[in-house]
Order: structure tokens, then C-alpha cells, then sequence
């Protein structure tokens, strides 16, 4: 991984997973809503959202879906895996401060495809605030297999 | 939405629709790796990215998802509203200096749950990028209808 190189398909089974925690600061919010636009006061504006019944800011349903980015990117399978499909569902709202644990479990490989299938779940505090599901493509294999 | 009010179910009806967009800036591709902490080098490193089949940096779609966070955070059906689901396939990838042109389109509106499924699509240079439906929440209706 430290060359780049995320795992091929072939070194990787059923059940395998990995996981990451991310604390979501304020600041992520900014830079989120700068780059997809999203100005949603719910997201955006304390006084506002104090107003709706989450009675304050929450974060933004893409912005969590992006730690799914992150896990399967840097970690499983890793450099080199591509979307080619996300299918999420949220449960409860991630607030400011809050430490999001993702957890990415294979759930299918189709070694002729070059696709895996891969469980994905956001929690915090041991609660479920996303659940997903990632059709991912993944290179072919150049290194020396994983023991 | 001045007043950061979206509209609200009553307000909206099918086939009603919404687009904007947005020209994907390497910063951010720089941004979004911040918040994601998703650092795939097809996505971050040019050098990398060209020994994909890709042949170059392509931008997380995640990122592009975001862009239909903004439409429907913004727009349609603005401020307030929620995601509960987002379903999304990629089709091919969006590189840096593209604008991606996302619409979203009212497909179902269920007024005593307060949901409504929307149907997506990003384009660019009128090709499609990526397509999803969304289910989203939306708030009670507090003021005046639209005409």
C-alpha cells in the first residue's frame, strides 16, 4: 500500500474487512458544502436547523458516505478500487463532533468481472447512522500476493 | 429559499425538475481527500493515475455524488430537505477540468410519509457520468405555496 499498490482481487476472500474512524469536524462541513455546492442550511446554519426536528446542524448525508470512499480507497481494497456503484441508506443523523467508524466487509468477488461487493456501515457510539452497499473495480494484480 | 426554505411536498409535483453545474477543480479533488481522508493515488496522483487504464487522474465519485447533495440541498427540493437514501451507478469518470451537469427530476412523491424519490443524472459534454435515485425527506410545509 505504501507503493500505491491496493490489494487485487485474488488476494482477497469473503468476510475479509477493515475499518477507520473519522471525528467530523465543523470544518469538514465547510469544505464539503464548498465542493458539492451543498449550502443546506440543516447542514450549514446552526439557528436554522435548531429550527427542524434535529434541533440543530447535522452532517451531510454525502459527507459520511465519503469515509465509505476513504476505507475502500486507502484500505480495502485500496489504491487503485473503483466505484462502480453505491447503494446507502441513512438511519440517524451524524452530528458535529461525532466520531464515525467505518467498517467495510467483502461481501462478493467476481474474479472474471473484476468486481467486488462489499458491505459497508457507518456507526457512532455503536449506533447505525448508514448502511451501504459498493459494487467496487479492482486492477488486476502486479505484486507479490498478500500472506 | 432566500428566507432558507425549500419547498415543501405540497408544493412539488412529478416531472418537476432542477439542474446545475459545475466545473470539478483540482482543489477539490485536494478538499474532498481532506474530509473523505480517501487519498487513492487514481484519484491523487497523476503519475500514478496514468498507469490505470484510466490513463490519468479521475475524480472520487464520491465527489460527483456530492453534486447531487448540492442540487437537492439547494434547489429541489432546497433547504430542509434530508436524504434517507441514495442509490447511485457510475458510468464513466469525470476527470479534472469537467463541467458536470447534474439534473434531478421529481419521480415519486408520497405525501404522508413526507418522501419523495427523485431521479438523477450528471453528465458531461451530454454524456452520462453517473444516475441514481434518491429518496429524501422533506420538511412540513411553513409557508406560502409556490405558484
Amino acid at each position: 500500500m505504501a507503493e500505491n499498490n491496493g490489494l487485487a482481487l485474488e488476494d482477497m476472500r469473503i468476510g475479509q474487512s477493515a475499518e477507520a474512524a473519522r471525528v467530523v469536524e465543523e470544518a469538514d462541513l465547510d469544505q464539503f458544502a464548498k465542493v458539492s455546492g451543498d449550502y443546506n442550511p440543516v447542514h450549514m446554519d446552526e439557528v436554522y436547523a435548531r429550527s427542524t426536528p434535529f434541533r440543530g446542524r447535522i452532517v451531510h448525508g454525502a459527507l459520511v458516505a465519503s469515509h465509505i470512499s476513504g476505507v475502500l480507497g486507502n484500505q480495502l481494497p485500496g489504491p487503485g478500487a473503483i466505484f462502480l456503484a453505491l447503494n446507502m441508506r441513512f438511519f440517524q443523523p451524524v452530528r458535529i463532533g461525532d466520531e464515525v467508524l467505518t467498517r467495510v466487509t467483502v461481501k462478493d468477488i467476481d474474479i472474471k468481472a473484476r468486481r467486488l461487493v462489499m458491505d459497508c456501515v457507518c456507526t457512532v457510539d455503536g449506533k447505525v447512522a448508514m448502511q451501504a452497499e459498493a459494487e467496487v473495480m479492482v486492477r488486476k494484480r502486479r505484486r507479490k500476493p498478500v500472506e
